[in-house]
C-alpha cells in the first residue's frame, strides 16, 4: 500500500524554477484573467439577466482549480495574498450555498429550474472540482470551513442521486466527481463519500439506467459499457482520463482484480496505440476525442493540455493501484511532465495552449479556398485566456503539486520509490530520502536514503544505467539498500521512431534527449523546417548547449536540407545540402512569435 | 496556324480498346442512367410540381455532353441507334425552344420567373454545352437542324446580355459558353458568335460590372480580375479550365500577346505548382478548388475527373495558341490521357469516379469519433451515376475524340505535329501521316509521312530517344523530313519524386513507366500498402508483365516492408523485411473491390 501521508520538497533545479514561475506569475495571471472575465465575482451569485459576464456552467470548476492550486502553493510556504483571495471566494460559497447544501453558480443565477436536468452541463464536474479544492485547502491550512461546505454538498448529491433519484440522469456527463469523492473519502475518512463515488462508477454504462447519449455518441462520455467491461479508450479524452483515474482509485482501494485489469487494458490502449510521442492524447478536435489506434496526425493534433495532465493523473494512480509496480506508469508521468503538459504554458508563464500540435506550417493557414477556410487548425501562439479555460488552472495546480509524482512510500515493503528525478527531499513516516541531481540536464542522480529505495530506470534509457552501489533490477526499478549512492543515466541525443502503424510518421524520426522531446522551429532554421532531414550518420556530432531562455539545452545537429528544384516532378535524385539543424525542447515551442514547427523530421 | 480541318483515325492499340469500350458500353450505360433519372424525358419540358424527377439546373448540360459524345462516335462510323436517340432529343429541344430562342429545361418548367437572374445556376453553362453538341453533331452528320436551334439561342443570349442588359449578371458563374461560342464561330463562320464570346471574356472581372461573388468568394468563379490580369489559378478548377481554354482560343485567334502571356502564366502556375503527378487538379473539396501552391494532399485529393479533362482542353488549346510549340502542352495532355482522366472510368466501362484520390486507407474511414464522422473523404469505388453527373458524359466525349490530340497540321510550316503516340492515321489537306506502334506498352514508334513531321519527345524521357533518321530537336520536338522512320523511347520503370515544396511527399517516390503513373493496391500487397518502401537499389530488378485485365503492364519490384513492433515509440532502427511490391497503372485502381491505395511510397 502506497502511503498518502507524505511530504516532498523540491529544493532546486528544473522544477523549482517552474514552481517559482507558477507562484510568481502564472497563479496571478490566471486569477487576473478570471477576475476580468467575471468568474471570481460570479461566486457572489448576484448576476441577473441584462448584466455583463453571464456565468457559464463550467466557471465554478475553473476557479475551484485555481483555489486548489493555491492550496498546493501554501503547502510549500506562506502566500497570504493568495490565501486571502481563496478565503473571499469561500465566503461567497458559504453565503450562497443552499439550505439543502447545493452550490452551483450557473444553476442558481442563470438556469435555476434545470438543476440536475441535463447530463452534459458539467454540474457534477463543477462539484467535483470544488471538492478537490476543499480537500487540498484543508490539508494545506488545517481549516475545515470549505471542506464542511463540500461535505454538505456531497451529502445533498448523494440524496438526489442515490435516495430520491430525482435527477434526470444517473451518472455525470463529464466525469470528475468520482475521483474528487475519493479524495473526500481519504481526507475525511467518511465511508459515505466512498459509497457515492462507487455509485457513480458502478452505474456508468449499465444498460438499465437512464443515461442519455451526449452529442450523439454514448462513447463520448464513456457510457457505452460498465467500467469493468471497458478495455479500449473511447470518446472525450479528458473525461476518459478522469474516469480512468477514479477507476484506478477504486481498484487500488478494493483490490478488485477485474477492475484493475480493465484499468491496465485502458492504460495499455492509450499509451501503446493512441498517444503522441509528446504524451499528447485525444488526436481529433471532433469531440476532443480518441479516434482509432495509431491515428496520430501531427498538424491537426488536438492533444489538449488537460488530457496530458489527466493521463499523468491516471498513470500515477495506476502506480498506486497496481501491485506490480511497473516503471511504465512513472515513465508516462515523466513524458507528460516535460512535454505534453509543459507545452501548454508559455516560458514567461502567463499564456496558455489548450491544444498542442506537433506540426505547424504557416503556409497551410493561408490556403485560399473558394468558400472560405472551413478547416480547423490549432492556434499557433499561446493566449492569456480562453472562453473554455480548463487548461490554465489545471497547469497552476499540476506544477506546485509536481512533488507528489516524485516519491512514494510503500508501507509493506518499507521502501521508497523514486519515480521522478530532481533536486528534492522526501519524508514519509520515518523514511527520509534526498536527491542531488541536475536532471534532466544531466543524468547523474545522487540519492541518500534511510530505507531501501526503488529507483526507476526510465524507459528512454532502454534499461541502461550505471550505479556505484549494488542493486537488483525488476519491472524497470533498481532496488538499492539504504545508504548513499549515485545512479547515472546516459543523457544523449537519440533518434526515436514511431511504430510502423503510424503511417504518417514512416520515414521520420524525433530527436529526444533523456525524457525531453525536441522540435525544430522555423525561427531557428531559416524559416523552413519541413525540408530538413536528419542524417543518422551525423547524429554523433550533435552539440548540446544550455541557453538562458530555455530550461533545457538547445541541440544543434548536422543534417540535410532537401533542395527544391524548378520542376514539380522529376526523377528521384534527391538534392541535399548540408545544414545545421537547430532543435529546442518541444515544450518551449511557440515562444518567439509565429513560426513553423516540426517534431517528426524526415530521416535518412 | 494550326488547321481545324483534319481527320484522325485510331486504328489499333491502347486507345482503340478504350474507344471500343466507350462505343459498346460506356455511351449506353450513361444514356441508361440518364434515362432512369429522368434527364432524357426532361427535354419534353412537361414536368410539373408533384411529379418525380424534378429537373436540376445542370441536366441540360449532362445530356448535351452525351449528345456531343455520340457525334464523335458517328465521326468514326455509323451508330444508328445512338443517332436516333440524339434526334429524339433534338426533336424535344426544337419543340420546346421559346419563340425568342431560349431553351433551358429548369428555367422553363421549374423556375420560369428566374430566367437569367442567378449567376450561379449554370444557365449559360448549359447553353454552352448544347452549342458544343450542336457543332459536333453538325460536323458528324452534316445536318444543321440542331445547329440552327443553337444559333437562334445564341442570338437571344447576345440580345439579353449585350443589347438589353436585362440579365441580373454580366458573365456566367460557371464558364463554358465562351469556348462553346468559339466553336460556334469556327463552325458557322459567323462573327457575331465570336463577338459574344469576346464580350463574356472581356467583361469578366471588370470592376464596373455587376458580378456577384459566388459562394462567398469572387475568386471561386475567376471573377477577381480581368482576364489579362489573371496570372495565378484560383477557385473552382473546372470553371478555371473552361475559362482558360476560351482565353487560349481568343489569344490564338487574335494573337493578343498580353492575353497569351496570361494564359502561359496560368498554365505554368497550374502545371508547375498545383497539379498532382497524375494530372489531377483542384486539391480541395471545399469549392472543388485550387488552394495554395504545392498543397497536394494525397488521401483527400479532390482532383475531379472533369478538371483533368479541362486541363487537357486548356493544354491542347495552348498548343494551338502559342506560336512557340512547346512539347510541355502535349506532355500534359498525355499525362491526363493515361492517368487523371482515365482513372475516372472503371475498367468494365460503366462506373465512374468524380474524385480521384492518390491514397486510400480504409482504416481511416472507420475513425470512431465522438460526434460522428464529419470528415469528408473521396468514395473508394466507382459508381454508376452521380446526382451531379458532369464527369461521366465528359469521359464519353473525351475518349472518342482522343484522336484530336494526336496530330496537328501547321499550315505555315506545312508540317505535321505528332503530339501523341498510338496506332493511327492522319489526313489534313494533302498531308498524310501514319503511326505504327505499341505505345505506351513499348516505346518504338514507326512514322510514315508525306510532309515534314515534328515528333514530340515526351518530357518523361528527359530528352532521351533514338531515331533511324536525321532530325533537329527544339522545344521538345524532333523535326524529321518526310519519309518513313522509327523513333524509340526507352520505356522502363523510373522512380519520380515531387518537388521539395510538396512537403507531404518528401521521402517518397512514385513509380512511372513511360507516361503511366503506377500505384500499389492492398489487394496485391497483403492488404497493407502504407508500410511498403521502395529500395532504389533494387529498381533494376523490376519485372514488367502484361495481364489481360489491365490495359498496361503490371510491375513487380523487389522492395521492403517496414515491420511494426510492439512498441509505440522506439529508438530508430527500422526493421525491414524484403517483399515483392506489386504495382498497377494508377488509372486502374479500385477495380477489384475496396482496398487501400498508395501512389507515393516511401523510398530509401
Amino acid at each position: 500500500m502506497i502511503s498518502d501521508h507524505r511530504y516532498t520538497k523540491i529544493t532546486g533545479g528544473y522544477w523549482k524554477d517552474k514552481i517559482d514561475l507558477n507562484r510568481n506569475v502564472t497563479i496571478n495571471a490566471v486569477y487576473d484573467r478570471f477576475a476580468e472575465t467575471g468568474r471570481i465575482d460570479a461566486f457572489r451569485c448576484d448576476w441577473k439577466e441584462g448584466l455583463p459576464n453571464r456565468p457559464h456552467y463550467f466557471w465554478d470548476s475553473d476557479v475551484a482549480k485555481w483555489m486548489e492550486s493555491v492550496a498546493y502553493i501554501l503547502d510549500a510556504g506562506s502566500a497570504p495574498e493568495l490565501e486571502e483571495k481563496v478565503e473571499a471566494i469561500i465566503d461567497n460559497i458559504e453565503k450562497n450555498q443552499g439550505e439543502d447544501g447545493y452550490f452551483n453558480i450557473y444553476f442558481t443565477v442563470v438556469d435555476p429550474q434545470n438543476r440536475f436536468k441535463n447530463r452534459d452541463w458539467h454540474e457534477l464536474y463543477c462539484a467535483g472540482h470544488l471538492m478537490e479544492a476543499a480537500c487540498a485547502y484543508y490539508k494545506a491550512t488545517g481549516r475545515d470551513r470549505f471542506l464542511k461546505i463540500m461535505e454538505k454538498y456531497a451529502d445533498y448529491i448523494a440524496n438526489v442521486f442515490m435516495v430520491e433519484h430525482s435527477a434526470a440522469f444517473v451518472t455525470p456527463g463529464h466525469e470528475e466527481i468520482e475521483l474528487a469523492l475519493y479524495k473526500m473519502y481519504k481526507t475525511t475518512g467518511e465511508e459515505r463519500f466512498f459509497t457515492l463515488m462507487k455509485f457513480f462508477l458502478e452505474m456508468r454504462g449499465q444498460p438499465d439506467n437512464t443515461e442519455v447519449p451526449i452529442l450523439g455518441n454514448i462513447r463520448y462520455a464513456q457510457s457505452h459499457a460498465p467500467i469493468r467491461e471497458q478495455h479500449e479508450a473511447f470518446g472525450h479524452s479528458v473525461r476518459a482520463m478522469y474516469l480512468y483515474s477514479a477507476m484506478a482509485d477504486l481498484a487500488g482501494e478494493t483490490g478488485d482484480e477485474k477492475l484493475l485489469e480493465a484499468c491496465r487494458d485502458l492504460f495499455r490502449d492509450v499509451t501503446s496505440r493512441k498517444m503522441y510521442i509528446t504524451g499528447g492524447i485525444g488526436s481529433t478536435c471532433i469531440g476532443e476525442a480518441f479516434t482509432i489506434p495509431y491515428d496520430l496526425p501531427n498538424a491537426q493534433a488536438y492533444t489538449e493540455t488537460c488530457a496530458s495532465i489527466g493521463l499523468a493523473f491516471f498513470a500515477s494512480r495506476m502506480f498506486k493501484a497496481d501491485p506490480v509496480k511497473r516503471s511504465i506508469y512513472a515513465d508516462i508521468v515523466e513524458l507528460e511532465m516535460y512535454n505534453g503538459v509543459l507545452s501548454g504554458l508559455s516560458l514567461d508563464g502567463d499564456k496558455f495552449f489548450y491544444e498542442n500540435p506537433l506540426e505547424i506550417r504557416m503556409r497551410d493557414r493561408s490556403r485560399i479556398t473558394a468558400t472560405g477556410d472551413r478547416e480547423r487548425w490549432p492556434i499557433t501562439q499561446r493566449v492569456k485566456v480562453f472562453g473554455c479555460s480548463c487548461c490554465p488552472p489545471n497547469l497552476t495546480r499540476f506544477i506546485p503539486s509536481i512533488g507528489d509524482y516524485f516519491y512514494a512510500y510503500d508501507e509493506e515493503a518499507k521502501a521508497v520509490y523514486v519515480n521522478q528525478f530532481g533536486q528534492s527531499e522526501f519524508r514519509c513516516g520515518g523514511a527520509a530520502v534526498t536527491q542531488e541531481t541536475g536532471y534532466p540536464l544531466d543524468g547523474s542522480v545522487k540519492i541518500s536514503s534511510n530505507v531501501p529505495v526503488y529507483v526507476r530506470i526510465p524507459g528512454w534509457t532502454r534499461g541502461r544505467f550505471t550505479a556505484d552501489a549494488a542493486c537488483v533490477v525488476d519491472n524497470g526499478y533498481a532496488r538499492f539498500e539504504a545508504g548513499e549512492f549515485t545512479v547515472k543515466f546516459e543523457i544523449e541525443p537519440v533518434l526515436v521512431a514511431a511504430n510502423a502503424n503510424v503511417v504518417n510518421d514512416i520515414g521520420k524520426a524525433v530527436l529526444m534527449r533523456g525524457p525531453i522531446v525536441y522540435c525544430a522551429e522555423g525561427v531557428d532554421n531559416g524559416g523552413d523546417v519541413h525540408t530538413l532531414v536528419f542524417d543518422r550518420t551525423l547524429l554523433s556530432e550533435a552539440v548540446t548547449e544550455l541557453q538562458e531562455q530555455f530550461p533545457a539545452p538547445v541541440i544543434t545537429v548536422p543534417g540535410l536540407r532537401l533542395k527544391a528544384s524548378d520542376e514539380l516532378y522529376a526523377p528521384l535524385g534527391e538534392q541535399y545540402e548540408r545544414v545545421e539543424i537547430r532543435l529546442i525542447p518541444y515544450s518551449c515551442f511557440a515562444n518567439r512569435g509565429e513560426t513553423d514547427l516540426l517534431v517528426y523530421l524526415n530521416v535518412r
